[in-house]
This record gives structure tokens, C-alpha cells and sequence, in this order.
């Protein structure tokens, strides 16, 4: 699907005018850190969700903090909206631009300033990829935990920005739990520093709050993490059973022995048989769901939980159950769930991939619950997922060609994702709010809760000029579009934009 | 040291009539709920920090969630500031009454609603003592992990509060990385419900921002931790040091050969002394410093990560390395520590405990540079703290009856802090910030920090009711104290209040 959309924001903006913004910004800033012609604004109207497209008024791609704090200074002088961007890899489109606002790319901000081995330190510049840290951690024997699938091209300054989680997060925690300082830029156009290098700062933790805000409430311009050693081994264990539920089952029951392993992936049939199809990972086609097992640490340790998962798999009814043999077959078992996404998206014309979390004790439920709803709507549904940590990926499978398809697709997954705010979840686990899900905030926020997120947000940004639009509904749009669309189930009214 | 001490607010708050509160509020809430004679006051006049004494206007003792939310209400209304209690062991005075607020105290909130072993949490109202949680998860082999020194009094509804730590947190984190949901009731006397029992929770995240924020925010009154499985086996290692800063240096080396013990503690001459006079634990009262370094896990993990540490600590220049033979040989061990400030009370008529912070590399300097100070002042200092994640806890013995010596012991204290900050830490790592250290609050942060603290503060709290005075300085008292007392070392002013 590919929906040329135009962004409607939350507030009352000013009339902007372009020459007048860009004239102001070319007085203050270098040439070369400003893009405004039409063709060079293409390449940055979408992230990673490509069906929502917008073009930029402006795109800045600054070199350096004086030039970004100028930017925030002369951006808020004139009342213009920046929308902050880092790899662009972001699936919930929490990048997408806006047609009168800045685009600030901060792809220029790409070094790793030090890696400090003892302290397990690493102090980064936002547009670090996620998988060069652990690349440049490496000699030390360490690496950074947080593996978005995205890792090859994601930037630690989007990580921060959505709270970005991943395989290993179920053991090592969301980029929340990895990062211990932030220096950030606020509108205002002032440095601050968040977090500490020791183990607690005082005050209220700006931290925690500024890691998944989306861009909302300042520019991230340098972020410490902290680096683990490398496990000495990992193991993988592939189940397979012959029921969706079952294994939906044996997740909780592995936590509930006492283990927490490094990852815990679960995938139904049809993501097997995609994934297979694609990758040839040795995934048993038949079977009705596998889970992925793996264990990681100390060689002895290891080869103890690798026993004692087994047995908790087979009283959960387990009819297969495999250990890669070596490295090589490791990462087979790897490859074909993280390519599973490309699989599925071989056997259909378009995909629509969910996002939403459930206590992991609800998975047997909610999972009954989405193939009652796909019979229902008569779409497939692919379940490929961070079972461990009960983060759900459904992929609905539609042709946007059928009349009425799409709004099919998206109805179904409004319905999933109230199933899982019902169950105790929430509508998004690791890929963020963004554009894509701010209705659905709605559903999960009360009129109060909401009320303080925006009292919240005015206390870094008061003239809302952060991201307009994303991440956080105005109880206007609430009024508008939640209601309807979550409470009733009926569609948005037709002449109102549909997001 | 017992300074009866008249809290001066950050702020104008109206002329308020105890009668007319009391009247007003006996008309809302039941007779049991509300103390108001001078004598059922006094027990709540301080917290664990006694030198800070104030007599509450009057304290309510609500049952009920709506009675709560009635207080709250009514104190809106009546533009009455409330002070929220836990068990009142907190060491910053986080928890010191206002002598015209209302006294919340919690602890009839004392029930464990849920324990989930299969999930691994624990439903908990805010009264709880922190290790009635262990012992109520005992059965199911899991335990909470923080654990403060006061667990067997402290309730989690405080150490939310305060963002408790303990001998465990290197390893298992901090309170804010063990609780994963909490119900609140707002100013306004809304319920919220912040986080979520799955792993992420959209829009921005309060509930960390919650965790630590000392009863400014709203009132804590349900409380989900994550439960932990009891690891198989713990040993314990003390080594000896004829240098403090060779211990120092021992610290950062452990964690760098890639292990994280589950408690890392470090004691001087002074306090080992103490401790070794009092508890009779087997201390070498000759070595300059002990280390304590608790290992647990899996028995074959913990043997090799105890032959590991053993090396280190050798070529780190240990004169001696004992392990513990048994449990109540290891026990013993730890009795020495957790009975260190009191020890070190024996020693001399009063003692100032500090509760700074510093990355771990900066352990050896600014060991040195305490002792430095303490020639300088001629005042002894005793260092028993949390080694491992770099939480210090200076104690500064002084006699208050002698003529100067208090003022000596906190202008030594402000030093300490400052070298704390100074060196990347903070000025409080788990005791919080409270009354105690608002001015070195001024230290800590610029006046763009406080500003934003305090626009986060309106957006929860806008009247200013909750806890004022507390955590975080205005900037009229940063200009009045702080810049005198800590960058000018000169003694405040003497017509102004001392705190």
C-alpha cells in the first residue's frame, strides 16, 4: 500500500512561509547544511513506513551543536515545527515530516566519540548505526544489547527516540534500560545533560522520559550507553507443536522455571511455511508454531537450561524438538525469523504489520483471539514475534488492489490491538506511536492521562513545535476520530482524513 | 546532632486556619481517618533524618482509595499542601511534615493483593515493608531484588518514593528497574495508572518519571514489582588492602574482567574498626580497607566467577583474600556491614552520612580527596558504601556540643559533594535529595535544569502542593544558598534559616 498523505497537525500553526523560513535559516546557517529544492526533499518524505509520505518544507542536516541550537533558536523565533529524523528506518512513521515544517537529519552526528572498556561505557553521537557500537565494542570483548532488526542501518539517536527494543530485549531490556546519559537541545535552543554516569541522578528522571518521546521533547545530539560482556556461548533450541496456543503456553511456562532466556521467538504456521519457503532455515512446515529458545552465558549454565527448557517442552506438548548443532545452524534458525517479514510479504501483495504488547500469561487468549478475528474478516494472518516478552508482531495479509481491502486490513488490526489494550497491553511494544498509531492512543489513554502527557510535553515545548502530530492525540482527534473508531467500530467519517 | 528546624516553604502559600481545615475535612472523611491533638502528632514529626523536626498541622491515616482521593480534593481546595508518608525510615527528610500541611500517611495501606509466579510479580499497596514482599514470594522461589538497609521496616511505596537502592542494585538495579506499574491519584484526585504489565508502554514514560520523585508528583497507591528467582548459591569474598586507593582500583578491576557481583562493598580503617569492636565479624582491624564481593548465581558459574575476582584482587595488590566457609561465616561478613553506621555511631557523639555518587573510575581520586579534606577539617571520616556502583557513603564523625564542629561537619559534607559532582556524580544515589541536600540541588544542576524540574513539577502539580520545599530548589533559593554554600564555601547568612 502506498498512500500519498498529507499531514494534518494537532494545533493551529501560523501561515509559514517558505522563502521567508528558508532566507532566515540561510542567514544563520552554513549553504551546505540546508536542502530546500524539490528534488533534493524526495529522498527524506517517508521512513521506514512508506505508506504514509509527506515532503519537507526544508531538510537540515547541521554538523554541529552551534548549528543546531541556531536552528531550534531561529525555528522557534519563527514559529516554525521541526520534526527530528535519524536513520529513517522508524515503522510507525514518527519521522514522517510535515509539508510546512524542518526536517532536522542529524546523519552528520556519526561518531563514536569513546568506547571506555572498564567503565563498560560507550558515548556516541546520534547518528551512530546500533550495530557499529557493538562492532566498535568488539575488541574489548563487549557489545550493545538492544537488537532492532533494523540494527545494520537504525541510529542509536532513533533507538532513543522510540525506545527501541529487539530479540535480547526479554533479558537485557529496551534502550530505557541501556542508556545512562543523554545530552539533549531543547527548543529553547539550550544544552542540558540527562542522567549520569553513576548509577542514579537526583531530580526526576528527565532520562526515562526523554527515551521513547518521539522527538517530542527536545534534539538528542550525544547518548552514553552501557556496553555487556559478550556471552561465552549461546545455544538455540527450535520447538515445534501442533497448536497455536500450546506453545503460546510453553512461553510462560519457561519463565515461570526460572529462566530467562537470551531470546524467546515464537512464529504460526504460515510465517514457517514463508519463512522456509524463503530462507530453507530447516523450520518444520507443518507444524502449527515454532519456538525459537535461546540460551546464552557460561557453557555449563547453558547446557543446564538447554535440559531444562527441553523437559518444560515436552509437558507443553512440544512434538519436535531440535538444538542447532553449531554456529552455522544458529544462525539458520536465526535467519529465517529475521527475514521473516520480507517472507510474508513474498506471499501477499501488501502486509500490515502490528505492533501491539500483552502480559505474556494473556498469549494463549490473544492469539485465539486474532484467528478468530482473521476467520472473521476472511485475511490471513502471519504471527512471527518477541513471545518471551509478549511483544506481538501480527502481519494481516491484503491486497490493496480489492475494493474495501485495506480498510479491511485496517480494521482488523484496530480490533487486535483492542484486544490487546483489553488484556492488560498496550498498542505498540518497541515500534513507537508515531503517525501511524496516535488514534489508537485514544483507546488506551483515559481524557486525563492524556491531559497530563500534553502538560508534560508543554513543559519542554510550550509552542508545540516538536513533532506536531505524533506520539501523544489531542482530545479534539480523540473526540473525532477514537470514539468512532475504537468504541464503535465503525469507520472515520468520509470526508474527514482518515489519520 | 537534634536541630528542631521550622521548614521555610519555596513558596506563598495562603494563610491557612487548622480549624478550618480540620472542620472541612471532618465533614468529608471519617473521625479515625484524621489525628489532629498536639500529642498524636508527635510521632510524625521527622523521618529517619531526626535532626529535621517539624509538627504536622495534621496527619490523615486514610483506608480507602476514594478517601484519598477525597483528601486530595479537599486539600485543592482548600490550597493545602500534603506530605506524603511511607514508614517515615527515609534519610534525606523527604517525608519532614509542614507545620501548616497535612501529614498522608500510607501505612494502613498494607496489603499484598497479588503474587504471580508464573508472571513473576507482585501486586502490592504502597504500605508494604520491602522484605515482606521476599517472604511472601519465598515460597515460590523468587525474591524482590532492591534491598535497602531499612528493608525490614521501609515500605515500597517509599522506596518508589525515594527510588530506594541497596547492597543488591549493581547487580539487579534499582527500584526503577523492578517495578513495572503503579496506580497514582493525582492532586486533582484522578486515578492514573502509569507503565504496564507488558513490556513497553506507549506515550511518555511516567512511570519512571514517577519512581524517584519524592510524593511531588501525586501519591503512589498500588504498586506491580518484578519478582526474581532466588539464585542457586551466594559466596562471599573479603579482601584486604593496606591502601584505601588500591581497593579503589580493585573495584573497577573486577567489573572490568567482565563479572558483576551481586554486592560490591568497600569499608575503611575507621569503619572496619567499628564494625569489628561492635559485631565481631572476623574483620582484619589492621587493613586500610576491605572488600566485601558477594557472588551468586548457578554453583559452578559462581566457583569460576569466584577464582576470577580471586586473581584479580591479587594482582590488585590484596594482602589477604578470605572466603567465606559457610553461610554463617558469609552472614557474619555482611553483619559487619549492615551494622557499619551504627558502629561507626559508637564511635563518636554524632555523625553527618553522606550519600554521594561517582562513576567508578573516579573511586581511587576521590578517595584521596576525602581524606584530604579530613586532614584539612580534622574531623574523621568513616567510608563504608556501595563500591560497586560507585554509591558512596562518607561518614563525618563531630561532636554538635562543641562549639563550631556542625557547621565544620556540613561545610566538610559540602565538599565531599561537590568533589562528587565535580568528578561526573551526583549528590545522592539513594537516599534521595528530600529536604536534606535541596541546596545542593543548586550544585547539581543550572538554572535551565531547575526550570524545566519545575515545569515537569506544574504539569503534575501546578498549585505546588505536593511535598513543597522538597527535591527540587527554586531558583530564588539556589541564588540565596547555594551559590554562598557550595561555590564560595562561606556559611550562609545568619538571619536566614539554615536550610
Amino acid at each position: 500500500m502506498n498512500i500519498h498523505f498529507d499531514a494534518r497537525l494537532d494545533g493551529d500553526l501560523p501561515d509559514i512561509d517558505k522563502a521567508e523560513v528558508l532566507a532566515d535559516l540561510q542567514r544563520s546557517l552554513p549553504e551546505l547544511t540546508l536542502l530546500h529544492r524539490e528534488e533534493d526533499l524526495h529522498p527524506f518524505e517517508c521512513d521506514g513506513l512508506s505508506a504514509y509520505r509527506v515532503l519537507p518544507m526544508l531538510v537540515a542536516l547541521p554538523e554541529t551543536l552551534e548549528q543546531v541550537e541556531t536552528l531550534m533558536q531561529r525555528c522557534r523565533a519563527l514559529g516554525v515545527p521541526v520534526v527530528t529524523r535519524g536513520a529513517g528506518t522508524g515503522l510507525s512513521g514518527g519521522a514522517l515530516p510535515l509539508e510546512k515544517g524542518v526536517l532536522l537529519v542529524m546523519s552528520r552526528f556519526n561518531r563514536i566519540l569513546e568506547v571506555d572498556p572498564d567503565a563498560r561505557l560507550a558515548r556516541l553521537q546520534p547518528g551512530v548505526r546500533n550495530l557499529a557500537i557493538s562492532e566498535a565494542a568488539a575488541p574489548y570483548g563487549l557489545y550493545y544489547a538492544p537488537d532492532p532488526s533494523s540494527q545494520i542501518a537504525c541510529s542509536i539517536g532513533g533507538n532513543v527516540a522510540e525506545n527501541a527494543g529487539g530479540v535480547h530485549c526479554l533479558k537485557y531490556g529496551l534502550t530505557v534500560h541501556n542508556v545512562i546519559q543523554v545530552e539533549v537541545i531543547t527548543i529553547e535552543g539550550e544544552r542540558m545533560t540527562l542522567g549520569s554516569e553513576a548509577p542514579d541522578a537526583p531530580g526526576f528522571d528527565l532520562l526515562a522520559l526523554f527515551t521513547g518521546s518521539e522527538g517530542m521533547l527536545g534534539v538528542v545530539t550525544e547518548i552514553t550507553v552501557k556496553l555487556l560482556p559478550k556471552p561465552e556461548t549461546a545455544k538455540v533450541l527450535m520447538a515445534s507443536f501442533d497448536d497455536v496456543e500450546k506453545a503460546g503456553r510453553a512461553v510462560g511456562d519457561i519463565i515461570a522455571a526460572g529462566i530467562i532466556p537470551g531470546g524467546l521467538e515464537m512464529m504460526d504456521n504460515l510465517a514457517i511455511r514463508a519463512a522456509e519457503d524463503f530462507i530453507h532455515a530447516g523450520y518444520p512446515v507443518e507444524a502449527e508454531a515454532i519456538l525459537l529458545c535461546e540460551l546464552d552465558g557460561v557453557e555449563a549454565d547453558v547446557d543446564d537450561d538447554c535440559a531444562t527448557v527441553r523437559r518444560v517442552l515436552e509437558v507443553a506438548g512440544a512434538t519436535d524438538i531440535k538444538q542447532a548443532h553449531d554456529e552455522a545452524e544458529r544462525a539458520l534458525f536465526w535467519a529465517g525469523r529475521k527475514n521473516a517479514f520480507p517472507a510474508v510479504g513474498r506471499m501477499s501483495p501488501d502486509y500490515y504489520c502490528m505492533d501491539g504488547t500483552i502480559p505474556r500469561r494473556e498469549l494463549p487468549r490473544v492469539l485465539k483471539g486474532i484467528a478468530d478475528f482473521s476467520e472473521e474478516y476472511g485475511l490471513r494472518v502471519a504471527n512471527v514475534f518477541h513471545a518471551g516478552d509478549g511483544n506481538m508482531h501480527p502481519l494481516i495479509l491484503f491486497d490493496a488492489n480489492r475494493e474495501g481491502e485495506l480498510e479491511q486490513a485496517e480494521e482488523l488490526g484496530g480490533k487486535i490491538l483492542e484486544l490487546c489494550v483489553e488484556a492488560g497491553g498496550s498498542i505498540t511494544g518497541e515500534h513507537g506511536v508515531g503517525r501511524e498509531k496516535i488514534n489508537q492512543m485514544c483507546a488506551q489513554f483515559n481524557p486525563g492521562e492524556l491531559t497530563t502527557f500534553h502538560a508534560v510535553k508543554a513543559a519542554f515545548d510550550p509552542g508545540r513545535l516538536l513533532n506536531p502530530g505524533k506520539n501523544i492525540p489531542t482530545l479534539a482527534r480523540c473526540a473525532e476520530f477514537g470514539a468512532m473508531h475504537v468504541h464503535d467500530n465503525q469507520l472515520p467519517h468520509p470526508e474527514l482524513p482518515r489519520f
